[in-house]
């Protein structure tokens, strides 16, 4: 059995990523986004390891202290997390997890997955950027001014990504993901893992 | 302007290759097969700098002695060979390149292209190879045995290569080899170079 992937998918405001997510999520059924663990109630609608994992403080301290989060925090008295156990379950399963993450916890994740892979989403200029954040509502220039600045650092780090899409025309960039979550499955480790029967009759 | 990227696909006889290579090129316009140089005269409907470059002797034997060449052979009196050259020029103007060879020609190309991309193609199973080979046509048991033997040792290099196609639906395998030239298009040297005002000023 292959194991799967995971990617990092990194964006600033405005670049388009929820939709592509999405996208990608519809035409893809072995992806799945990565669902955090929280202490905070569920909301109506809100089903358990679907949306969140809810659990309670107390499992969740005890989660912290057995280092079991790539990443968490608190927030407003709620507890948020990713679970390195959990991930590593669903990737040994062979699905790939997807997790949409700012630079900084995309850089946390990169130090504990080596193998996960970046994809950064960028606008196709800045002006284009500052349109579609501006056409949101009726924000004042500062607002704006500094959503482009959070915007700006979130971008900075495009570097740091393995792959990085052009979000000009979202149909487009829909193909462009799927592609690179479908061409990684055909990398030489994960086919020989996945085509074990094949791969070692061919050797023997 | 992005440089283009060079694929190596290797294949047994009766993994389907052609079918593949075909699909993708008519699918994708962004991406050309390698043309040969000989110096054999054209057949009738062969056009020069599709089918091949054609070209003399003296020239071909000058290519030679200039070190241009890749790889290439004499066979029946006649020149073949790829020139390094002209697919530098090609994929310095941004094009793709593909290269349909054996792993013995693959090994050469890659000493001196290290960013050449390997694809492999694989049959489903030993079996389905061998009903393709007999399938072909009314040969004796020893025939199809030795062409067995000849897929057999060309598979066995499967492992060098950097994406593994594995041959059962047509269809799947045309999207996978699809998917593997689109997304190789997104990586991020590719994309810096190609969306270089963009990235600048992010770095800016």
């Amino acid at each position: 059995m292959a194991k799967g992937n995971l990617y990092i998918v990194t964006a600033p405001s405005g670049a388009g990523k929820t939709t592509l997510v999405k996208a990608l999520l519809a035409a893809d059924p072995l992806i799945q986004l990565s669902v955090s663990f929280t202490t905070r109630a569920p909301r109506e609608g809100e089903v358990n390891g679907r949306d969140y994992h809810f659990v309670e403080r107390t499992e969740f301290e005890r989660m912290i202290n057995n280092g079991e989060f790539l990443e968490h925090a608190e927030v407003y008295g709620n507890y948020y997390g990713t679970s390195q156990t959990w991930i590593n379950s669903v990737i040994e399963s062979g699905s790939d997890i997807l997790l949409e993450i700012d630079w900084q916890g995309a850089q946390q994740v990169r130090r504990l997955f080596r193998e996960a892979i970046g994809i950064f989403v960028l606008p196709p200029s800045l002006d284009v950027l500052e349109q579609r954040l501006r056409g949101r509502g009726k924000d004042s220039d500062e607002v704006i001014a500094r959503r482009m600045k959070v915007a700006r650092e979130e971008m900075s780090h495009v570097d740091e990504a393995d792959f990085v899409i052009v979000n000009e025309h979202i149909d487009e960039a829909v193909r462009d993901i799927i592609a690179v979550v479908r061409a990684e499955r055909l990398r030489l480790v994960a086919q020989s893992a996945r085509h074990t029967a094949l791969i070692s009759a061919l050797k023997g």
